[in-house]
């Protein structure tokens, strides 16, 4: 974890005197003083993240990390654990929803195999269906291992599997910097990653199982309740300790979620803005909040999704959703799609006119 | 008002089957059914809208009204009268927010003149800093009256001027129509016109003026007490009918509220879908819904704003916002955000894979 803590280290705190400068600058523009509400929140927020007085996306980019869990086998998901590495296919391929949200917003996307329980050998990609965009280039190679173990019965990962996924989202993000990233979006895959989440957020936040614990990609009354069990059990079994972020992370999170809270503490050190997604991405950044609080002001939350227990960790990192669209898809799909917003807020800041170069009369 | 009546008894109700097969058809699309929350449901209603199975968003435009209230004479707005004109001018130069935020969107904008009280003569347009988009090409001169008479002693139109107003929106609807416009958003500008629509909102929902009046574009507090007795004037001077919504509106409404109800009702029987915006052109659907309570399913509603008479009017007509953003700016802005969710939907449907093409298993 030698390196983590280096890059902790170099997070500083958002520029506060930038941030009121920004907000001032928006308030000789010709509407009401605050009237674009949380847009004005947003582009004096990214100003201050990234030091950029004339920000412009140029370049905005979505990552989506896929990993198996060992936990599956307790039957705690509605589809079968197969999906995941089909699903890396369709997001190879176009098809899948993150794709196509993704090239609404203009952002690029890259598919990082960090610990899927499937053999991808040399990739031939191509589109099956003329209606999908562009097939992705290739897959990022990470594997740390084919997924975690079972949690129920053991701790999910070694604290160097831990390591090395966390590392691999920290190297993700200094590259992410090199090639001029100016957004980053977070997404993921891996089926059985809402159970590993929810223990994730029992611990390190101590609300009750019942309250963090929803029905993922759809599972009946029946499911949720062994799913809790399940989670009682892994937490009972492991002792994961609430002080120690990344005990909680090995014993009972995913190599996903390391993957993400390593991007999100890398990306903060080098001053790019974050989107978050739904409740797995957020469980990455809770991880990655708790490690160094200062990372909080570098994050954007995109939706408020249907997991309870998304709900939670938005309260206990303190960063608000931009939207309530009733999302439960994960990929990244809420993150691009806030990707428009943050675009938009800061085109308001470039491009709109003062009242004196408009010659409108103020209040 | 024999226009009205023909083109309101034109519209029909959505059809119900089509929306039923096209949530059939995302649910065979690799995700969770249901996952993509409110997403699948815009896109159902907008098939629904349309009867367009393959919908594609090619033209998106705005329109935003502009007119003058004599209620101003009350002090009831932070801002001077003269802005209407002035933000009119901004408008077509490229330098307001809905400038930024429609070019953003990809939308177009129609700026129409239904009753400012300014003669804007031969205009000659031109940008006037480097930094804006295109100027706009023209403003659409389609002045009733310069402005309402002040509603707080007698009403604030004639019957005849609220007919007026509202076949310019009805005209514009059909013109749209013929232009191939595929969404239509809705936005205004107009000094006083918070007042007009918190009035129109008391009368025909019965709630309480206190809650349905807000601050507008920034009153404080002494200025908004003044503003809810001037409406509580205007409403004892005038006894608008409650149950006659043309009477409502030509005694204690607005020009530019009166074409957004005409844009409305003529976008419903045209099958347009139209994004209303902020309290005051969901004032305007209040009195469509009222005059033909079909036309609400052809609406979709962007956002919350701050104004609390948005929110009781959103309920009374059951449309729900897709986001809260906490803004309170108007002219359209809102509108234009929600476009690009509208597209987001869409192209789910359209260039997603399904469960069989990609070959991901089924729960």
């Amino acid at each position: 974890m030698a390196h983590l803590k280096k890059v902790a280290a170099k997070i500083q705190p958002i520029d506060a005197a930038l941030q009121a400068r920004t907000q001032a600058r928006l308030d000789r523009l010709t509407k009401p003083v605050g009237s674009l509400g949380r847009l004005e929140e947003i582009a004096c927020r990214y100003v201050a993240i990234t030091g950029k007085e004339k920000p412009r996306l140029r370049k905005k980019r979505v990552y989506v990390f896929a990993a198996d869990h060992g936990v599956t086998a307790e039957g705690v998901s509605a589809f079968p654990k197969e999906v995941t590495a089909q699903m890396v296919y369709n997001f190879l391929r176009g098809g899948a929803a993150i794709n196509v949200l993704a090239r609404q917003a203009g952002a690029e996307i890259r598919v990082v195999d960090v610990g899927v329980d499937h053999d991808f050998g040399p990739l031939k990609i191509g589109s099956s269906a003329e209606n999908y965009g562009a097939p992705l280039k290739e897959l990022i190679g990470r594997k740390v291992a084919r997924g975690t173990r079972n949690m129920a019965e053991g701790p999910a990962m070694t604290l160097d599997e831990t390591g090395a996924a966390l590392d691999c989202g920290l190297l993700l993000a200094e590259e992410a910097a090199r090639e001029g990233v100016d957004l980053i979006g977070v997404g993921e895959m891996g089926i059985g990653n809402t159970t590993a989440s929810s223990a994730i957020t029992a611990v390190l936040t101590g609300a009750p199982l019942k309250i963090v614990t929803g029905r993922g990609t759809g599972l009946d009354d029946e499911g949720l309740k062994n799913k809790i069990k399940v989670i009682e059990r892994a937490i009972r079994v492991n002792r994961p300790d609430p002080k120690r972020p990344l005990d909680v992370l090995a014993k009972v999170g995913g190599l996903e979620i390391a993957a993400i809270a390593g991007l999100i503490i890398g990306a903060a050190a080098q001053r790019i803005p974050v989107v978050i997604d739904g409740f797995i991405s957020t469980a990455g950044a809770l991880v990655a909040v708790k490690l160094k609080p200062a990372v909080r002001d570098y994050l954007f939350a995109s939706h408020q999704s249907v997991e309870g227990g998304h709900r939670v960790i938005l309260r206990e990192i303190g960063v608000a959703p931009l939207f309530d669209l009733s999302m439960r898809l994960g990929e990244g799909t809420g993150s691009v799609l806030a990707m428009n917003l943050i675009d938009a807020a800061l085109k308001v800041l470039m491009e709109m006119a003062t009242f004196g170069e408009a010659g409108v009369s103020e209040r």
